[in-house]
């Protein structure tokens, strides 16, 4: 295993579980290695390695050395240790999309009989299995899909949800200011392509239900399309893939955006000495007479009662006093830093992952819809449910590839029954569990009247 | 002379106007001539040269051949124009923006004695001219320097301006279709630097009045603060740059920004064979049961009986049978040929260009302000106000740099008293006049409270 990163904490526990049973040695190879001693202290079947990745002779000699090979580093590192696996014929896992360097090793791969299983985390991962499972079997029946849409979000357990913008920073936060960024986001509804520019994205949500957990809101991801064909819904009329919050959480994210705080492409003039109250003014026209939060209201029109200035007035960016403290920042790299005050996890807090799937489809002359969702919650701060669902589908496939149960060669995701169907099964039994129900079918169109 | 494009017709019309008295012989070479030889018609003073630019040997021997070259190519093919300026030792001049690539020639230029005049054209050009004589007659007199203003538009002539938006296009639709974008507009108010994100930028524009021609609007240019060390403003506290329409045209236009029209980073799925109303429709929600127009007032929040719902109707955004015919196009793309539809001039229009600036400053512990204002209307569509503002200052400042009236070398830009004091009276000569006036000082605060 090489990296060893916040994921990592079920994704070891899980194969040092095993460890005895199936005659398992774990080597961990990172440049860091405390976080992977935290959770594995001492342990019979696991080693540790200090290994600088750009070392190359260091790198060859620990991937040669291995059965398979898990590379858990930044997706964009991936790419010697892949060569280095075809080199010494080792089998492959990743978590991350598939990039196309890594996509040009395929017919290397297939010829060696190799497996580079990528995308087998949460998302990418646990949505395609989840996904595909349900789409095979309508198909599987004669069904034929026309609407398919998915929705993932990593949020606050219910229990620690104590904000009110009922959100915490469980993952990356640079990400979360930056999402939905670069272009538009483009889907499909009932065959007509759609388009969102950025500005827009977060008044455009969808509003989901999930059993025992209440109403969530979902805005789009930038390329729904993605993988429309990797899927075979090339005819499929309505594709929606998007990112889920808590029911009024991109509203007020939207003062954000409108304002221009997360625009990460230029610096602030003297960033590092703005008070968080100047850093919203700089957005604000230049008013003597009017106060900050005076003119922020007027300019995009927040009612006094709205409760998006609570939420405004929560994360402090009126105040005074808190300076920025960053040098030639940009504005996202502020806006991270004052939400980082109030969005930080506590000692206890736990998070928690959504998932829900949508999928309409026509049989016998009947349309139909199913509904698939899945909760997962975490433990504590280093079973997170992030961890966990990143974590246990690496793990999980990692064995089944060196068991000889998962066989067929290439640099590939998990689509096929072959991979998806233990892999779903033994998630279940680790509490990652899909609940599927028939729901009236909701396409979009009955009537076929304008559009 | 190398490229004659649309403002070409002035430029050569004085020139050859001058010809016999000053002794001057015009070679106008261009790959492309019709345009140039519809103007001179038969000259005994004017040759005419096709010339392919990026054939070196023609182009050597053209440029060896003159006294002063004049480039009045696109501006990222001036380099190797002023590469062969230097090395047969000819001086230049160009109404473009000083590239980097250019800037760097300039210790050769110095050392050989030369002159490359740039950017002396109408913007840039005119509004260096015009603004630093008055910054250096209040230095000159003793006054400091406190807000700059500076505001210029291309628009139709008031005789011929019988559209709702009350513009037409008199240069690059391309150009007016992108303009905002790339980054956010940045300026200094009242010592504030302040920031607004593309898609709030038409919404937050400033009020202009010229006497005579009514009211008009600015909105702010990208980068305000280019020139403040070029005409010696470190310490100014407001310096704002923009562009001028008719009033209520940002409103409108922040509609096509808002529906994410403009953009001009990702290609529209089947462009080709849309209608216009399908386009307008691709930035909407999908709903079987309301009708575009619907879903846009709705989600632009648009009332029954707002002007801004007329001039959407006026360009026939909704039209059902029109369709856009371009394959694989941008959004940008298709909204310029909307636009061109109805903004394209008639064969009798006359355009309008318009030009203000704002001097704040304190001259004996009292604060005064200035207000310089230009009006300048086209002919006929070869001698358009744009051609006689561009190609005016380029054709004197050509004569003069012949006559040795402008001496002092280097790659530069006319913002020395040498340069503009004679070139600003032969424009007057030639009806490009600023009218300016006492105003009261409007400088934004007073009593140094909030900001």
């Amino acid at each position: 295993m090489i990296g060893a990163g916040r994921s990592s904490s079920s994704l070891l526990t899980y194969l040092l579980t095993k460890s005895s049973s199936e005659k398992l040695h774990i080597t961990i190879a990172d440049l860091n290695l405390e976080l992977a001693k935290s959770i594995v202290q001492n342990h019979e079947n696991c080693s540790f390695l200090v290994l600088d990745i750009f070392n190359e002779t260091d790198r060859k000699k620990a991937i040669k050395n291995a059965d398979i090979v898990v590379s858990m580093l930044p997706a964009h590192l991936h790419l010697n240790v892949a060569k280095d696996c075809l080199a010494f014929e080792k089998n492959m896992v990743t978590a991350s999309y598939i990039s196309n360097d890594m996509n040009l090793l395929n017919d290397e791969v297939v010829k060696k009989g190799l497996i580079f299983m990528n995308e087998i985390g949460l998302d990418p991962g646990i949505d395609h299995m989840s996904a595909m499972k349900v789409i095979d079997s309508i198909r599987d029946k004669g069904g034929k899909m026309l609407l398919f849409e998915s929705f993932t979000g990593g949020l606050v357990a219910p229990e620690c949800d104590d904000n009110l913008w009922n959100y915490k920073f469980t993952w990356n936060p640079r990400n979360v200011v930056l999402a939905g960024q670069g272009g538009a986001a483009k889907f499909l509804q009932e065959g007509t392509y759609k388009y969102i520019p950025y500005h827009k994205l977060f008044r455009r949500t969808e509003i989901l239900n999930i059993e025992g957990y209440g109403k969530f809101e979902g805005y789009a991801n930038r390329d729904s399309l993605k993988y429309k064909s990797v899927y075979g819904l090339d005819n499929i009329l309505t594709l929606y893939r998007g990112t889920i919050r808590r029911v009024g959480y991109s509203r007020a994210w939207n003062i954000f955006v409108q304002l221009g705080m997360t625009d990460d492409s230029y610096t602030i003039e003297d960033s590092e000495h703005m008070s968080y109250r100047d850093f919203t003014n700089s957005f604000l026209a230049y008013n003597p007479f009017d106060s900050v939060e005076l003119k922020l209201r007027s300019y995009l029109k927040i009612d006094q009662d709205d409760v998006v200035w609570e939420k405004l007035e929560e994360i402090d960016i009126f105040n005074k006093t808190k300076k920025v403290e960053l040098k030639n920042a940009t504005p996202a790299q502020i806006l991270e830093k004052i939400l980082k005050d109030s969005w930080t996890l506590k000692e206890n807090d736990k998070d928690m992952i959504v998932m829900q799937h949508l999928f309409g489809y026509e049989l016998n002359e009947k349309k139909e819809q199913i509904k698939s969702s899945m909760v997962c919650l975490g433990e504590n701060q280093t079973y997170t449910a992030m961890a966990k669902t990143v974590g246990l589908p690496v793990a999980i496939a990692t064995l089944k590839i060196l068991n000889s149960e998962i066989t067929t060669p290439g640099v590939q995701l998990p689509i096929n029954k072959e991979v998806y169907n233990p892999i779903l099964k033994e998630l279940e039994e680790n509490g990652i569990i899909f609940k599927e129900e028939k729901v009236p079918y909701l396409g979009y169109n009955p009537e076929n009247v304008n559009g």
